[in-house]
């Protein structure tokens, strides 16, 4: 089990680590779906963040100046758009542990992948595991089977090594960042 | 042409009103696809409004406050997600002309609409005219039609009677309020 660059980081590693540990993961991300987009590859997008507005001010009469404003909680998950013509859906997640615990997914946006996949979309789950520099995707299906052993009283989150055996690892790329929807491809097509 | 009711609303008509006159038109799609969610029909929620948070303040320790942000252009459109297992896109307007000028829609989202439809999804705009009390969506690829009839010189809305002609009319009811779907379907399946 590899935790740690027990020799350093090689040059490789270094990019990687610059593409991901200094860019934040959900830019990553964002940089992936543009460039599959100017690739013509797929539509997908990140939902922004809900904030609830409570006051705004007109400082000038063109402008909008929110001046007291809260972060709500998400309805759905983080991603979704249209690849091959296939409704895709997915929640992103970073984790500083070895282990990814379920806490740290609400459970109305494992409910909302898992109706998107019952009906038709590809859904799932995407963890970047920091420590160990692994990106990996896991479907909803095989997700909520994890889920379920915490929930009847087993593992309450899912170490890297079972993400790997249960989903597929992103390669990790100059451009795109992230090319998730390679790992996409096996799993789904 | 009926404009106006020049008897005087009907009750059917007051009823029509007050679910969508009295309540805001996206409130009332909302509460559609809440509707349609509850149903198991479709998976189809409002993006968040985008928001450029600027500064966050801690009043207490637990809840975030912030305190300057701004409303940002969003980058597609008002709704998207997933019905009879295709993905589904759409933005939704509202006017109070009897015509809907091109001038109420971002380049960027037509864009994006036509993008969608180009990769096999359902993309369309649904328009509200309020005075004559009808909600009509139009496919992405007639829109554009019409769009490009007024880039070469042509008229530059859309006038309620070429959208009933252009387009399907949606049913208003009291649950779902805003029964897209049924017109969804006459347009795709």
């Amino acid at each position: 089990m590899k935790i740690n660059y027990p020799n350093g980081p090689t040059k490789e590693k270094e990019i990687k680590r610059a593409h991901t540990h200094g860019m934040l993961f959900e830019e990553a991300i964002n940089n992936t779906n543009e460039y599959y987009r100017n690739k013509d590859l797929a539509y997908i997008y990140k939902k922004p963040t809900p904030v609830q507005v409570v006051k705004v001010s007109y400082p000038t009469r063109t402008k909008a100046k929110i001046i007291e404003a809260y972060y709500r909680k998400p309805s759905t998950t983080d991603y979704n758009g249209i690849y091959k013509g296939q409704y895709i859906d997915f929640e992103a997640k970073e984790t500083n542990n070895l282990s990814f615990s379920f806490t740290h997914i609400f459970s109305h946006q494992l409910k909302h992948l898992v109706d998107v996949k019952r009906h038709g979309g590809l859904a799932f789950v995407i963890i970047f595991y920091k420590k160990v520099d692994k990106v990996i995707i896991i479907d909803i299906d095989k997700f909520m089977e994890l889920y379920d052993i915490g929930l009847k009283g087993g593992k309450k989150s899912i170490p890297y090594e079972d993400a790997l055996t249960n989903g597929i690892e992103v390669k990790r790329k100059y451009a795109p960042p992230i090319d998730y929807l390679e790992a996409v491809d096996k799993l789904y097509f």
